[in-house]
């Protein structure tokens, strides 16, 4: 990692460098004092997004009626699952846009399960996001607990947590399933090793893509990833809960099954037969109806990312993640904050978490009196999201140095430590 | 059934006596000309959503940005739903809006079985939505092909289908299952009939409401039903593909579970513990991330239907059918038409299916040529949807001259039998 001087100069030296700095006129901001660094939990509201949704009601919706399926809403979930696809390193015929991250996760471990029906472990981390944990304790269930959890311990800011996971599977693992990127740390697993790993031991492969997904390239089919879900609310700035989408490798697309039978997934949805008999190719991941308005605002934002380009936008969140862990050492370390993310860029997502004893009322009086989004994960992490798209050097700068402001003159101690159930 | 004099004057005098005469207002009309039937697929753009979605999209994602979650996201479910409670008969805890109908359906058909894990046969019907059929099928693949799909056989337009379902219920029977209104026929169960003489052997029910709620008053909880699912973007006019709603009689909170459990259904969802604790009532059916932007227009809709009153509404909708089915038999009857809906009032929901030999070529030259937009389902079903918040009268009247001029004129030749897939 270079020597980045930690200061104001540098990061408006960074920003007139920055070849991605007009994509920030492409969102909507309508606060510019307010340092947004939460695009990891929420993507900021693109400004054709806006366009584009009243068009959708007024016309398609309002004028159009029930014609706007013929007109492009049937074809949406694979339209805007090739766009996708382009993001993650897959065939335009792998993804489809659908549900939420969770009932996709769910349909695919079920199918990775039945797929492999004489093997009894799942392998999977305490990294993992813990939705993805939920689904698998109600799947294990499910399916008359003859499936065991392995969830290998990692710290997750460092490869022996992936080591330890690669060592957790065996000739008995029916799927390996991990978060790509971690959402409290940032680690980024190896995604070609640790398929090759699981795919030498006959075991499949699913990944959360969630943190992942618009901040730099993937490369699922390159990595001979088997399957994936992630969402589009993130960094592909889709929208409030945007649907999520589904990724099967052209290879399994036989051999998974969804175990969610939905006309939308039937061959001829329209002949509405009393028998199921499923579509050829991705579009059988369908269930029910996309919901429509929230599935349309998806498709703009995601054009945006592809406009700017993955290797760009990756770049600019590596050279930002860096200036802002510079930014920690020098000016928060002092204060007693840890960083909690992988110094190592090429194993760090796009977010930077970092600790403190009192995070969860140094978060607040941030929010509160300063002027600056970030979120906070238990027990102590101050999440700080970087989204290139809009994201400038001098925002960084800001936040470290109204961190440090809270601190310096204990704002943060006028906040109970009562940690409410809010993002 | 009164005698109504089938003519554009009867018509005219109904609709200038019409309570509910102004909610049309309420709509964006932007072709007055077109007559839309289509309502119990895709309901009409209520003109509060359009202002409402736009201050969604700017304000409340565009401005607040992430702090939307705790400025009233994170509540719609339960909010929306205790509204759509109010229009089915529930209680305001026993219903959230979540997901599709047919990942709904999954979740509860799952859970019923698990609740009556001795019992090993569905009882449902041939008249019942395709997608719930498909759903069954999955599921019993899904566990083990322990159980039987018992599909009644019906001819959906009058009682003895209902009687041939009681038949069929036995102490084998797990879970009952239909659609409260067939989406073909528009024939209507006697929820409060069907869910006693199932109680009373000891199964569940499960109604698929879809085509019934918003257009008349529901007794979920009356009738003593179980389970329920719908969704909301027929006659509640929630937007394509809006989202679905959950109802969980109370008593069956703790009983029936849900198989997909996300970290929305997590007692404390933002302690992210790595153990599934289901939330407290009937949050816990809840699994993944809303789509919050279709989920948000659902709520105006709502609104309007429960200004209007679902009695108001029903009245007008048994008027309106019966004043179609007077005009089908005094005009179309005699060009080969059939009525392929029930004759009683008490059994027929809000759409009228009307056969013909020629059926699927006069509906496209309806639509293509005389400005009027019904749905059409196999064999031989042109669709005829009213939907009392902004059906007229005349727009009934206009529809039946229109469709006899169709076959009169022969207009209906033009147009090839090839059926693609299009509604």
């Amino acid at each position: 990692m270079p020597v980045i001087p930690p200061s104001r100069d540098t990061a408006r030296e960074l920003d007139a460098a920055d070849p991605l700095a007009a994509f920030r006129r492409e969102f909507v901001v309508a606060h510019p004092d307010l340092v947004y660094l939460d695009g990891n939990s929420l993507g900021r509201l693109p400004v054709r997004t806006r366009a584009r949704l009243a068009d959708v009601v007024e016309t398609e919706w309002g004028e159009r009626l029930i014609r706007g399926w013929g007109e492009g809403w049937f074809t949406a979930p694979a339209r805007i699952g090739a766009k996708i696809a382009a993001t993650v390193g897959a065939e335009a015929d792998e993804i489809v846009v659908a549900d939420s991250t969770t009932v996709n996760f769910f349909k695919l471990v079920v199918g990775a399960l039945g797929a492999r029906p004489d093997r009894t472990t799942i392998v999977t981390d305490d990294a993992n996001f813990p939705s993805d944990l939920y689904v698998l304790q109600g799947v294990v269930e499910l399916l008359g607990g003859r499936h065991r959890i392995h969830v290998v311990h990692t710290d997750g800011c460092d490869v022996s947590g992936e080591n330890a996971l690669l060592a957790a599977i065996d000739d008995r693992t029916a799927l390996v399933t991990v978060s790509h990127t971690a959402f409290k740390s940032g680690f980024v697993y190896d995604m070609a090793r640790v398929a090759s790993h699981a795919r030498a031991a006959g075991a499949l492969t699913l990944w959360d893509l969630s943190h992942s997904v618009g901040s730099g390239p993937v490369a699922l089919d390159a990595s001979e990833a088997d399957l994936a879900v992630g969402c589009t609310y993130k960094y592909l700035n889709g929208g409030p809960g945007a649907p999520a989408f589904i990724y099967v490798a052209r290879r399994l697309h036989e051999v998974v099954s969804n175990p969610i039978r939905g006309w939308f997934g039937q061959r001829r949805q329209f002949d509405f037969s009393l028998e199921y008999e499923p579509a050829a190719g991705i579009g059988r991941f369908l269930s029910g109806t996309p919901q429509t308005l929230s599935l349309l605002a998806v498709e703009p934002a995601i054009d945006l990312v592809l406009e700017a380009g993955l290797a760009a936008i990756r770049a600019k969140a590596v050279l930002q993640t860096e200036f802002l862990i510079a930014l920690h050492d020098a000016r928060l370390a002092p204060l007693g904050f840890t960083l909690n993310s992988p110094r190592e860029s090429a194993r760090r997502g796009s977010h930077v978490s970092i600790g403190h004893a009192e995070g969860w009322r140094i978060n607040r009086a941030l929010i509160e009196e300063m002027k600056v989004l970030p979120d906070f994960r238990q027990p102590d992490n101050i999440r700080l999201g970087i989204a290139p798209l809009y994201t400038s050097f001098v925002d960084i700068f800001e936040a470290v140095e109204r961190l440090g402001r809270v601190v310096t003159e204990r704002r943060y101690e006028r906040y109970s430590s009562d940690r409410l159930e809010v993002t």
